[in-house]
């Protein structure tokens, strides 16, 4: 990561991506760290953050990132690796005036909490390039699990890919590597014609139910989020197949009548933070440089 | 094609593109064309199409398709192929009563001649699918100027794309094949997320003019609509570059500066027309059959 | 698979490749198989094979497979997933005069037993095809272990493989999907010229050492069967590098060393059959029936 | 290129590829060259050349560089680019003693001569890589004429390409960036192992006659260099199929056949020299350079 951070940083509890995101951020700044007991922050590259006490902090912090969510309650601190508890209030102190404070779905009470003390809280979750960057994390993820559920190459398999959003491109350019045997099923004729274009096979939406593409694949990736593969199109799928959803709730497939009808499906929620916390602390960094980068040019 | 259309359908005017088209319709259905001299007609696979008069017409069609652009002057029917003038009136008479009307970059002008004798005429250049299918088509003649004009191997050359829209997404990938070392040049972090997800360099658009990558580059593709590759920017590219401008009017870089540097620069118009119009002219006809078919499942 | 396998089938012991095998093959004919325990043949369309005792064969097979390697001893049949033992002896008596048998890794000794019985034991360990598409088992099994032993994604990495036979053809491609940042180090210029061909940046084995390749890699695989990461050079890898060995025995890398620096290194040994067992096992099932081909054609 | 090529040059005669290697040769050392006239030296980066006359040359050369071939008669250069005449005699007075000569597709008689003088030379032509990168050449000229050839776009045309060499290899590579649907043929199970792995449908050279791939294919690549393609496998091509075949001396298909049939077929020599000139020159310069790193090693 370039200089555009300026001063000094506070990464206040999250997962281990925020941890991995204190680690990067302190390869090239003074970094402090609150939220983590200390075996959270024993990772690689972690001996340079400053673990400190919220009430108690050495200097104010010029940058404060709160984690994604910020707050279950809207009072205290997500801090999962954390055995104590931090108030949102406790943290307003901690950063300088007219310091710049981050947050990942940042809801609209605390928003507030942090306006009233003259803060105004940037969410970085509604970032595109975040998306994007989290799109290809899961789909990584995603390619994994199919590696280890499965006691068979992906060369040669035939995949169905339902969806053709971020994470159905980035599945698409990872399975190309393999010389799986891809179709790509949607709705929309121009997300079709990108397909071809990826080299692809194609089935319309419409037309998957009975179609020979459903009746053949022996591994299904879901990233619609809306009910597309219900009872009527499970019944078509083979027993041997392996189905894996990785739309967020409430998901795309009927798992109930999976279940009934024996197919193997795994719903995979939240992968970046599971199978790539460090990149995803990454991705969260450069989004969070990135906003500052636009706001240093006045391109924002 | 499916038999998604239904009856007879009139090919009227355009370019080599629509004697493809009505090529390929003829392998199906019945197709009358107008608007052609005999010459034009005799490609691969013309010889089911039914050349007739616009005045004498043996039966009216269920469908008529207008090329793209429909008219010049909102009374005559554009046909560069075509030694007599056809009035678009003269066509109206020769579809039936509740027929269906297609064209491409249809002006008001046109739509009001119609309407009043009762059609709605239907622009198949506003699909989504068609530009995404022309952007593949103009990435490849694209890339077939670069191979006619450099005595060099793409393989391993330093290229540098300007923009992250369809035209660079499907070029990406085609150059990508032949093991070229791109860089992708854009002002959006998302659009720079995707780029290295498509395995290429990144530069942000604010930081090319002195970058190593500009000074670097020996295949420059713009596909960017506005001003990008000034003077100062030109100044700092290599004399033996290659410099393909894709962009349409005003383009993106500034040729009367480039010819002062004695720069090597194309601006590549119209590509898919010129250099694929068999593929141009069946886009036309996948995309008016996506039309009929949303219109014919109530999915519109 | 076709049809070119004639009569019956026996499948006598190996691990679960050939389990794998041998439900495969009963799906187009009739397929007897010992030396396997009732679990080991409770899998995925296995309920096709029928399990004998090679004292009490109901018939003599026309096919008689080996496992891989066929006996330990050169007397009693490798079996991993049988509780009992089976003579080699006994099993000839199983076949059928003028039948065919097939083994993987097939000693001196085996074949001479099976000689002085007037069979031929035709090797499919030595096709050329078995090699390649197990490399690509071997491929895809490395990918799973750099997916699931870093807390990262692949795409950006600078990746380094040592190498660039069969295995490491079929790395450059599954990683070149991933959109790595793959350097190939090699001691043959036209392996280098391959590489590049590939997409790969390249470096010559004589140059490695002190390289920035070496100094920046993220994840090295290495595919040499010789020591080619001494201490020397494992002396500047980067300490939270991850670094595979896919080498055959005995392995590219000293081991000892790169404990006592720290470094975290997996000697992945048979990954197919770890990793990919059904795979694995229809490979010698298409090879085998490759072999049957040639004959069959004349052409061996 | 590095520094390996120690004192001077003296590059004589050849084609245009040999004009692109002085050039690239004169960017780091001292280029003399003999056997071109001074238009074919006009090219970019020609200007750093110093044109001799070899009865008259300022020193003698530490390296000679000959032309692929070197002579058509055994005693005069191959020069096509030049109006007189050069005697093989009098370059070797141009040569110092101790120093190296190189040369392309050497025959007994050219060795000889230069033997009894005291300089063996040697061929560039027979070193692996230089096959390998004009493998890479000869495909990106063969998809430069498909795109010439063809009114329509590569993605998505059924694509059969015959053989599975170096030439095959890298058109695979080039071709699947375009999104095609390629499918190899080949007599080897290995090399349709290989096609597997690349993302290739395949299908058996004893099996293409009265293949579905042979009948549908839109566009033929033949590399092998035997008849492939006699009159029986041609009758079985649509006719609106283009035919390239890249295969040497004495090509792979009946082309009398061919134009009775009515096939659109093309015979393409020489590509790299004729489509990629400058990167022909470089290959060689690269090989040379390889050459001498080798010998400088001591591992050769």
């Amino acid at each position: 990561m370039s200089d555009i951070l300026p001063g000094t940083v506070l990464v206040a509890g999250g997962d281990m991506r925020f941890a991995a995101l204190a680690a990067e951020l302190s390869e090239s700044r003074k970094v402090y760290a609150a939220g983590f007991d200390r075996s959270a922050l024993s990772c690689d590259n972690c001996d340079k953050i400053i673990a400190v006490d919220v009430m108690n902090i050495p200097e104010r912090a010029d940058i404060l990132i709160l984690p994604m969510p910020v707050s279950d309650d809207g009072v205290t601190l997500c801090a999962p690796f954390y055995s104590g508890t931090i108030g949102l209030e406790a943290l307003i102190g901690c950063v300088k005036d007219g310091g710049t404070v981050f947050g990942g779905r940042v809801t609209d009470k605390v928003r507030e909490l942090f306006a009233k003390k003259g803060f105004s809280v940037t969410d970085y979750f509604l970032r595109e390039e975040l998306s994007v960057l989290n799109a290809e994390a899961t789909a990584e993820g995603a390619v994994q699990i199919a590696l280890e559920e499965q006691p068979r190459v992906i060369m040669g398999q035939r995949i169905l890919i339902l969806g053709m959003g971020r994470i159905a491109k980035a599945l698409i350019r990872v399975l190309s590597g393999f010389g799986a045997d891809i179709t790509l099923c949607a709705r929309k004729y121009s997300d079709l014609a990108w397909a071809k274009i990826y080299g692809c096979k194609i089935v319309h939406m419409r037309e998957l139910k009975d179609s020979e593409t459903l009746k053949n694949a022996e591994l299904i990736f879901n990233t619609v989020p809306s009910l597309v593969l219900d009872e009527e199109h499970l019944k078509n799928c083979r027993t041997d197949s392996l189905i894996i959803d990785l739309a967020s709730k409430p998901g795309g497939m009927d798992f109930e009548a999976a279940g009934r009808l024996g197919l193997r499906a795994i719903w995979a929620l939240s992968l970046p933070g599971k199978t790539a916390p460090v990149s995803s602390g990454k991705i969260i960094g450069e989004t969070i440089e990135n906003i500052l980068n636009e706001r240093a040019s006045g391109n924002f």
